[in-house]
């Protein structure tokens, strides 16, 4: 008899989750039927998607999430003992599966065996070879279609998706804007991973600090964020510029509607496509994406970072840490205390 | 020697236009030269986008708009005199021109004769068969990608444009909800012009209405006005749902910028794709759309109406008419008793 412990969502968020909103309990697991197999986490994902998705939640489920498990039982001759699955199986240690998604959102990628990182941590499977670095590949080349010479602002830019996205425009041969809300992050952005420019937006003015290290205009912008600062940015693009939409960090943590100067006067007359995403659209390209950024990774083209919290136990922590933005890159959560 | 009455720009508009904005001046046309043409405007247009671009405006300059002129004296063998031409002449009676496009700006269609009406009135080369046609012909179709069965929501639905979206939607198969400003005119786009719905904005909760009117959601928004209209509608539409962006009526006369709640959210949960234009930008299909409406105004499917101000010297009040929303279809000006 197994038991899992599973974090459930016991109370809808209000504003910044507190930790009474999500309760950990435990649950014992049947015994495998044909066709099932039984899997181990060892690395879970908290990711800014969580917040947003959250209004949308059913009340007493396990909280959603990717995680990277170990199969340890099974009945399912695709998924043998020993293999590194990735699965969105939600914040929970054990889980059963019986391969299909779990989920009928549209944030899920069937539970699949991990292809061959070749000496890499299975944990990149939540992040640089995983869904943010598919978000980054598909949600930047797709929809922001960047041209050699293109000026590339990103918002969110020290995090998963948006360190990934600034490497791709780099070698796309682009000019590219990270904006987060710290120098340090600004300082890695620069020196580590090659980004041109740096505007902490806790501190200057992004207007003027945008003209300054644009002066010729932005064509493309990856936002994370929404809000003021992206009306501020699409007053600075040019025409015919481009916006991806991946998120709404900004605004995810608020109780009423965030307000911000409209969108649509920039949108019109400067010609501007502006497209929302959600990854999975891309989900029978799956692995190209993977393939690509395992390439990347490997020529060291493609830098990543990892923000590691210990502890099965200290998953919303991680959550409202990455929250905070107190993570550099993706933040992940070992569950290794609890594997043992 | 030929006296031209102008309207210059003398005062950037500061909030909604004052008469005190625009002068009334007399210029001294010269000697027509090789190449070159003098037109009498007989009608001239008066529309929303005057006064979203007027902060880009030189001042000093004739105030833009374009005009349906006679030739009154050629010396351009493709410009003979009698004939009716187009021109984004600006706000003057007389014009000489040799036929190039006036301003460098992207709103400029070249001066061109008029394609033969078959007994139209040529005033309707500034409305149906002009720019707000193709503006409705090109940016509904092209950017909303209306599919049969689809729903469609029009904001200014009893202007110029949005009288003409809302029917070639109906032409497309399409459900069509109409809002604007007073019953009277969503009685007439109910009742003449075959709009499924109607909503008054200043009357009703437009979340209620819609989910009332379109309990399956929007898949098209053409919006012509921009801030919290907008985002209450993006607020209501389906996965892959698609909007136009004409113009921002709602805030052009806002001194500060204006808010409302952000759109982010809404673009990247629903995968939404929003691309604002110019029509210009469809300047080499010109024709096509122009040859399709009148095909389709000849076949009685789409119908039109014109507000007409009587008199050039009224060119200002029939402006801020417009923008108050006291015209039903395309607020024009009969320069008629000037004419002659």
């Amino acid at each position: 008899m197994v038991k899992a412990k599973v974090f459930v969502y016991a109370n809808r968020f209000d504003g910044f989750p507190k930790e009474s909103d999500i309760q950990l309990v435990e649950e014992e697991l049947p015994p495998l039927k044909d066709g099932e197999f039984l899997a181990e986490a060892e690395y879970l994902s908290v990711d800014p998607y969580m917040r947003g998705y959250a209004p949308a939640l059913k009340l007493g489920t396990t909280f959603i999430g990717g995680q990277i498990a170990k199969v340890i039982e099974s009945k399912n001759a695709n998924f043998p003992v020993d293999k590194y699955v990735f699965g969105s199986f939600g914040w929970r240690s054990h889980t059963i599966s019986n391969a299909s998604s779990l989920s009928k959102g549209r944030v899920d990628i069937p539970p699949h065996v991990l292809p061959d990182f070749k000496g890499l941590s299975p944990s990149l499977g939540l992040g640089v070879l995983g869904m943010p670095g598919n978000t980054a590949y598909f949600g930047f080349l797709e929809l922001c279609q960047p041209k050699p010479g293109n000026t590339v602002v990103i918002t969110g830019a020290a995090g998963a998706v948006g360190t990934h996205v600034g490497q791709i425009a780099k070698l796309k041969d682009c000019k590219v804007i990270g904006i987060a809300g710290s120098d340090d992050k600004g300082k890695w952005l620069k020196e580590e991973l090659n980004f041109d420019h740096f505007i902490n937006y806790k501190t200057e003015n992004i207007r003027e600090s945008l003209k300054e290290v644009a002066p010729k205009g932005v064509d493309c912008y990856f936002d994370n964020v929404g809000g003021e600062i992206s009306s501020t940015i699409l007053g600075q693009m040019n025409r015919f510029g481009r916006i991806s939409v991946c998120g709404a960090i900004s605004a995810y943590n608020d109780n009423k509607p965030t307000k911000a100067s409209i969108v649509q006067g920039h949108m019109a007359l400067k010609e501007l496509k502006m497209e929302g995403f959600i990854v999975t659209r891309w989900a029978d390209r799956w692995m190209e994406g993977i393939n690509q950024n395992m390439q990347w990774v490997q020529e060291g083209k493609i830098k990543y970072r990892e923000t590691i919290t210990d502890g099965f136990e200290n998953m919303f922590k991680a959550f409202t840490d990455m929250l905070k933005g107190v993570n550099y890159g993706k933040a992940i959560v070992r569950a290794k205390a609890l594997v043992k």
